[in-house]
C-alpha cells in the first residue's frame, strides 16, 4: 500500500510500504478513504521536533471503511463506515470515564501509526471508533474527517475555555484549529467571539463560522484590542490555538480575572512564568485535545448539516501528491490539506 | 499608635506610627483587635522580595471593631465587629460579581495599608468588611481572623482544585494555608485527603482537620506515592500551598490527566514548562484567593463552632514582640503567630 514518511525536515514522500496487520485482538484494519495534514505535522517539517533514523510515518487523522477485526472488537464490524480520535483510547478507564480519552491509561498516539497511508492498524478499536450511520454522502466526508482532530480539538478548546451564553471569547491563532475553536465558541452560544488574524481569507473564513470582531494587532496592543472590545475586563474565555511563547502569553494577559484558557496549540519552547500566571487569576486548562468525548455529537452535527467544519480544507490532493500539501501548509497557501486515497 | 514595619530582611519593629486618618469617602478606620503574620510576609523576610527604603509596612490579615467610617459607606457603622478580606475589593464590579473580588477593579492591597498595627484604614469598607453577628467570643478570635486570609486562601484552594465528594485531594505545603486546604476539602466532602509533610505536629494537624494519609517523600517519589495511593492516577484534585517550582512541579504530577490544580502559594521564581503542562492535562487556577467571596460562609462555619481554623496558630504574642513572631515562623517553631493588640 501507499503511504506517507518524513524522512527529514521538508523532505515527505509517498512510498510503498508494509499492509498493516492485526496485531492485537482489540484492533481494527480500515481503509483510509480520507486523511489530511495537520498543522502539528509542521512542527518536525520545520525542524522543531527530532525524525527517527529511517523516517516517520505520518498523519493522524482519518475517515475510513473497516476492513477487518480482531477477535475481541465487539462493538465495530467490517464493513462500518467509522471515524475515530488521533488517539486510540480503550473508553472504559478511568480517565476515559471522566472525559480525558486522550490520557486513557492504554492511549495509543494515533500519530505512531501513520494514517496518511491507504490502510491503518487502529488499535483499542472499539474505543477510538464511531461508527457512521452509513457511507457519507461526499460532500460530508471532509467534515467527518476534521472531526477526527481538528474540529475535535478546536471544541475542547471552546469547552475548556467554558465558552458559552452571554461569554466573549477571544480566539489565538488562525489556523483550522482557531478557526473550528470559532465555530464551537459560536455553536456554544457564545456572545462575541474575537479571533486575531491578520489574514484576510482566514478572516472571512472566521466570520462565516461564526466571528464578531477581527483583531490585527498581536502582542501588548492586540491584548489592548481585547480588552478595548470586553469592557476593559478581557475576554471570558480565551481560545490558544498555537503553541507558542507569544501566543500563549496572548491569550493569558487577553484574559479577565477569573476567565479561562483552553490551550490546544502543542506546546514548543513555552515557559509560563508563575507570578504573572498566579496574578492573572485565570483558568488554564487544555493539551491533546478528548476528541473521543465529543465524537458523538460532532458526528450528528455534521449529519444533520448543522456544521460545516470541512471548510478548513481549501486544497485536496491525491495521496501521491502529499508533498506538496505539506509545502502548501508550510507557506500557509493553504489552510489546511486533505489526502484522497483512491 | 504602635504598628510593625520591616527595615530589611530580618530586621521587623514594633514603632510609634501615625493614626490613620479616613482618605477617602468609601473609607473606613478600625480598631485592630487581631492580627497575624502570614508566610508570605516571610518573603522579604528572607530578602526573597524587595523593600523600599524607609522599610515596609506589614500586615494583611486582620479582625477588628469599626470607630469611624467615610461620608458614603452605608453597609458598615462604628462599633462594628468586622472581618475582611486581605484584598480591599468594591464587591460591585464585574469582576467582583464573577467572584473575583481579589482582582476587583478597584482592589487595594491590604499589605499596602499595613495591618499588623492597633488601628488600620479599610478602603472600600462596604465592600470589603463582613460584620460580625456581634462582638465574638474571645475563643473564636483566632478562627475569625484565619478567615480574613489563611482560611479563605485554604479554602479557595480547595475550591479552585474542585475538592468534592468522592475526590481525592492532595495538599503540597504543610503551612497554615495547606493544612487550613486540608480542613476546606474535609468540608467539601473529599473522601481521601493526602497531606505532604514531614513534620509530625503538622501532620498531627492535619489529620485533625481531616487527613486521611501523610506522605513524607518528596520530589518523584511523593509523586510516585501519591499514585500509589490513588490506583496508579494520581489525585483527582491537588492544593498546592508553597509557591516555589519544585512544589508546582509536585502538584502537577500528582495529578491525574483531567484533575485540578488549586494554586495559593505566591509564586516565586516558578516558570512552567509549556510542554509538561499541556499533556499533563490538568485544570490550573489559583491566584490571590477572593476570600471575600467565602466570608459570610466561613464566619457562618466558625460562628456555629462547626469549624476550628483558628487552631492553626499556635503562637500568641503582643504586637510589641512581633519580632519573635516573625522569627518563631522564619525557624519553624511556629506555624502560624497571633499578634494581640492592647
Amino acid at each position: 500500500m501507499r503511504g506517507v514518511v518524513m524522512h527529514a525536515p521538508g523532505d515527505v514522500r509517498t512510498e510503498e510500504l508494509e499492509m498493516p496487520a492485526i496485531l492485537e485482538p482489540t484492533d481494527a484494519i480500515i481503509r483510509v478513504t480520507a486523511t489530511c495534514i495537520c498543522g502539528s505535522d509542521l512542527w518536525p517539517y520545520r525542524g522543531a521536533e527530532p525524525l527517527r533514523p529511517g523516517g516517520r510515518r505520518m498523519g493522524h487523522e482519518y475517515l475510513g471503511v473497516v476492513e477487518s477485526v480482531g477477535a475481541e472488537v465487539t462493538g465495530i464490524r467490517p464493513g462500518d463506515h467509522v471515524v475515530g480520535s488521533f488517539v486510540a483510547s480503550d473508553n472504559t478507564c478511568e480517565i476515559c470515564a471522566a472525559g480525558y480519552q486522550s490520557r486513557c491509561v492504554h492511549q495509543v498516539m494515533m500519530g505512531s501509526v501513520g494514517t496518511q497511508a491507504q490502510y491503518a492498524r487502529i488499535p483499542l478499536a472499539d474505543g477510538t471508533l464511531v461508527a457512521l450511520p452509513g457511507k457519507p454522502p461526499a460532500d460530508l466526508v471532509p467534515s467527518l474527517l476534521a472531526a477526527s482532530d481538528v474540529l475535535g480539538t478546536g471544541w475542547f478548546a471552546a469547552v475548556a475555555a467554558e465558552a458559552g451564553p452571554g461569554k466573549a471569547v477571544a480566539v489565538v491563532g488562525d489556523g483550522a484549529v482557531g478557526l473550528l475553536g470559532v465555530l464551537a465558541a459560536r455553536q456554544l452560544g457564545a456572545a462575541r467571539i474575537i479571533v486575531m488574524s491578520r489574514h484576510a481569507d482566514r478572516q472571512a473564513l472566521a466570520r462565516s463560522f461564526g466571528a464578531t470582531d477581527v483583531v490585527e494587532e498581536r502582542g501588548a496592543e492586540g491584548v489592548d484590542r481585547i480588552k478595548e472590545l470586553t469592557d476593559g475586563l478581557g475576554a471570558h474565555c480565551t481560545i490558544e490555538a498555537v503553541g507558542t511563547q507569544e501566543s500563549m502569553d496572548q491569550a493569558i494577559r487577553a484574559t479577565r480575572p477569573g476567565g479561562h484558557v483552553g490551550f490546544v496549540g502543542v506546546s514548543h519552547d513555552v515557559a509560563l512564568e508563575g507570578r504573572e500566571l498566579f496574578f492573572s487569576s485565570v483558568h488554564l486548562h487544555g493539551g491533546p485535545a478528548p476528541v473521543r468525548r465529543f465524537l458523538p455529537e460532532l458526528i450528528d452535527l455534521i449529519w444533520e448539516r448543522r456544521i460545516d467544519p470541512g471548510a478548513v480544507f481549501d486544497l485536496t490532493l491525491p495521496l501521491e501528491e502529499a508533498a506538496e500539501g505539506y509545502r502548501a501548509m508550510d507557506e500557509r497557501r493553504a489552510v489546511k490539506v486533505l489526502l484522497t486515497t483512491d
